[in-house]
């Protein structure tokens, strides 16, 4: 099982007037977690969509233990959650230097056509992609 | 059982290069219907927190049925899904002037002290906000 | 001289830690205020892109008078300050109920063809939006 | 004359419909580089709000060069433009790693009370911090 790691770039403008950071960023970082693993790994959400393909989000999950405040230092952790050709789910935990969790949470993704936002298998549109992450999910 | 309806402002800003609304909005947009159940019921968030409170996100869930695009007319409807007396969970979906469903959701809030983030319970703390909840809820 | 004026959905996901809506949240509501003004004239951004065109900004200006704040009512004002039939300069006003300026600013944008970003003439490619311009502008 | 470079975090949920990032993140990327410019010369931005001030935007003005896409690598420097006791502008260059220009711009800052929003005197109520600006200024 493959982890990837990325600190965050933590912005006053994504606080809110509870001092805290606003729980919508929450998911902005964990595409940030997400890019980064594809990356770690070899492969580019670009080039996912130069060659006429999306992966949005089709469900996402977040669970907040603790707020990230301004001023605090934040990784994002991205795993593969599970995996079943059509559907991936990625993991993710928010945590800090010595890995306290701040929240986490989990985003289901499908692949579709970028004309019509017809799903595709991602196993047999991107077959090395999919086996790759057979090797590393959890 | 009453459920608020809200229209949602749709801005170009909250579009992504897929051409939709970017995902991480949609929480926006619960908080929108949120606020306006509890206006609709004759409370108000803001005098919770002047009163010395914040009701922060425990968790999150959305599922994307179909993307609301730049030009659509979108609404969050939200009801109270359940209510203990120390986590509320409020249900939303989010549908077009059909009714036609564009994403739906949960999302659970608890009550603590502005000063040290502690929870308290809401049923004390805001008892006729409480009984109001039980009378509406699902 | 025609200034259109919309409301503004104000949300806590705009507010940072200063208990105030952040600053770069204006220009989404300058967004929102251009808009409607096209709206309220009989355009639409919308069919300018389905006709194969973009009206990036091209510069912003924005002065902050009074914070704005969440629970505050604000409305956005906009008009046309400029049209040289290459660039359209817009000005707006953020104003509470009683017209008390929050903040005023201008964007200036160009049209741009969409499959390379090159700069066309507004005047040529949309004559009677243009005209119309010259008829409600300051 | 002090010029500080950050690489900013390209997110895809700053990205619009026209493909490229929206207009108004620019403004959180010059919020980045002003925070990174205090840290490079040793002071806090975070120390300033402990301390019981808040340093807001009076103004901004961007204008923009070539549009940031998704997948490009970014930078904002900034510096101290100008700073005469009450007013602090700083600005700011968006370039790639070649120093091509994306996007400039200015915002000016005052300094004001915590808990009633009224200016002070930067060079007062931070006379070291105001003394290192006018080192490193233009």
């Amino acid at each position: 099982m493959y982890i990837s790691k990325k600190e965050i770039q933590l912005l006053y403008a994504d606080t809110d007037m509870m001092g805290v950071m606003y729980h919508a960023n929450y998911l902005k970082w964990f595409e940030l977690g997400r890019t980064q693993l594809i990356e770690d790994i070899g492969f580019s959400y670009v080039a996912m969509e130069e060659k006429g393909y999306f992966a949005p989000v089709y469900d996402v999950y977040c669970v907040y233990k603790k707020p990230v405040r301004y001023g605090d230092t934040a990784f994002v952790k991205t795993w593969v959650d599970s995996n079943d050709g059509l559907k991936t789910v990625y993991g993710y935990k928010i945590v800090n230097e010595e890995d306290m969790i701040y929240a986490e949470g989990t985003t289901t993704h499908i692949v579709v056509k970028k004309d019509n936002f017809r799903p595709v298998q991602f196993k047999k549109s991107f077959p090395e992609w999919f086996q790759k992450y057979e090797e590393i999910k959890k």
